[in-house]
């Protein structure tokens, strides 16, 4: 079972774990540059003196490909890592997911435990099992359904973001209240901040759905909410070595997969103007390219079937999911 | 569930459930140089008009890499495959362990079939879901445990085989008698022909404890037996480019791996006598590298606990598994 460790002393709590309970061979942190600098003396002072080996690898999702596993796994041999060796994730969504994949298959899988660094990924990447790399610039299009031993949510971390990746963190907040949480809608429709609360109500609509439906047979769907449309933004930037975060592109995506919504009779025109709203003031307009220079990357989502594009709705009466 | 289909009408059995139970959105065939051009034939001559896209891949251990991997990836998207697709993997133990991973890691995971070819997949490398690629020399090092939806034993592909790889595929069968089954090894110690009842009895050893122990927490470790020696060995003339075949090197561990036994006093003198005299008149005596040359790959194996090698002994009264 994967646990979620919240609260001022989430990493202490981790320590304890790592000391009575876990019990491996050896201990792994992967870093970025960024992480390694601004996180990882966090970590240290919290963890004390267990010995780990770090593992830093270049930060960006640009990195976030089959060459950088192999970089990790490289290290891992280094040090004869065995099947009982753990390897723990220090950094964003990038970090999460590419440690996530190479832990699932070294020696045909060893544990590993997340520690979310950035916004996007306590509420989203780092929860839930999801691995994965980006492979010919198409997202996560290699990787495996694998839960972390752990994730460890440190809020003082957050302070170490730029307020635009703070920011664009947001854009899965936003998700979870409209597919799941009416409550934690009204909290961030009048103020969007991100209070314990807030994070907590985004962090449980993740963890409920991901329970109930783990390889995404149904439920987890819901989760794709924005994501269709966002995924082939993000593609599309990244191709062509633009610069756009995520949770820009996840923004933009959810507005436009509300006028799907709205279309289909699932939203009304007031949550409509409320979501367009919520995601202008809060989010940079993101250039969307034509729909023509979309397809293939729509053509190329993992959520298709039978070569057609599907799209999750969000509903108005199904925010009550838990 | 996995399950596997044997005897005469095996690929009309196959094509049955492709038709009216799997109900895949594509399906792909991943060939190497040999079986594309000695099994294929056979296997669309009993799969009739069913559309499917060849991959084909080159033959060799020495291409079961990621680079190999990235051709199946690249190929499955080219066509638009999605996560409803099937990949059936035609070919000997490499041809499926790679087209496992491959699949298992595709869009995080697709379905796949294995039809092995030759005899050492047949009894061993296409049963109990064990996915892998090699790794800068190192044997299987990334990989997943990944079933196959099915996989279809079909003995007339063995006439494809020549004699030195049928001859191969008989080291894993005389490691699952020796492991489980004194009935199977009193058949072929006396007349080492791979009948029908021979086949089906070795299946059944790799099917029965797979079953018991899918992730090789306990019971999985008796299939090592002959394989801690046997892949260093193979990793040894892998790295020096040469020439050995893994039922060979395999041979060759489970006379080092039985002397160990001997010595443990799991086996009797009789027993390793009996099992000399097998190994030497059924495999050719391969040029073991000292174990000082050997150490870095025994150091490597991925059953290693807290870097001490771990060996499985084979025990005489053991010899009634099921």
């Amino acid at each position: 079972m994967s646990v979620i460790i919240t609260g001022k002393d989430s990493l202490r709590k981790l320590r304890k774990l790592l000391v009575s309970k876990f019990k491996h061979s050896k201990v792994f942190v992967l870093t970025d540059n960024n992480t390694s600098k601004q996180c990882l003396p966090v970590f240290k002072k919290h963890i004390g003196v267990l010995p780990f080996t770090e593992i830093k690898i270049k930060s960006g999702e640009q990195n976030k490909t089959l060459a950088t596993c192999e970089i990790i796994w490289k290290a891992l041999l280094n040090k004869n890592a065995d099947r009982n060796t753990l390897l723990i994730n220090l950094g964003g969504g990038t970090v999460c997911d590419i440690g996530g994949f190479a832990a699932s298959v070294y020696k045909r899988g060893i544990a590993f435990v997340n520690i979310p660094t950035t916004l996007l990924a306590m509420t989203d990447a780092a929860i839930g099992g999801k691995t994965g790399v980006d492979f010919l610039h198409f997202k996560n299009m290699i990787g495996s359904f694998t839960q972390p031993h752990a994730t460890v949510i440190h809020r003082e971390f957050l302070t170490t973001l730029p307020p635009r990746h703070l920011n664009s963190g947001k854009a899965e907040i936003l998700k979870h209240a409209l597919i799941a949480d009416q409550s934690l809608w009204n909290l961030i429709e009048k103020d969007f901040n991100v209070t314990e609360e807030v994070l907590k109500k985004s962090i449980t609509v993740k963890t409920k759905i991901t329970e109930k439906d783990f390889k995404e047979a149904n439920y987890r769907k819901l989760l794709n909410f924005g994501h269709t449309i966002g995924h082939a933004i993000e593609s599309y930037y990244l191709q062509n070595e633009l610069d756009i975060l995520h949770g820009e592109a996840v923004a933009a995506g959810i507005f436009i997969e509300s006028c799907l919504s709205f279309k289909n009779n699932k939203l009304s025109l007031n949550e409509i103007v409320a979501i367009g709203d919520c995601v202008f003031k809060h989010f940079p307009p993101p250039h969307v390219p034509s729909l023509k220079y979309l397809e293939k990357f729509l053509l190329a989502d993992k959520k298709n079937v039978s070569g057609k594009v599907n799209f999750t709705f969000a509903e108005q009466n199904r925010r009550s999911f838990y």
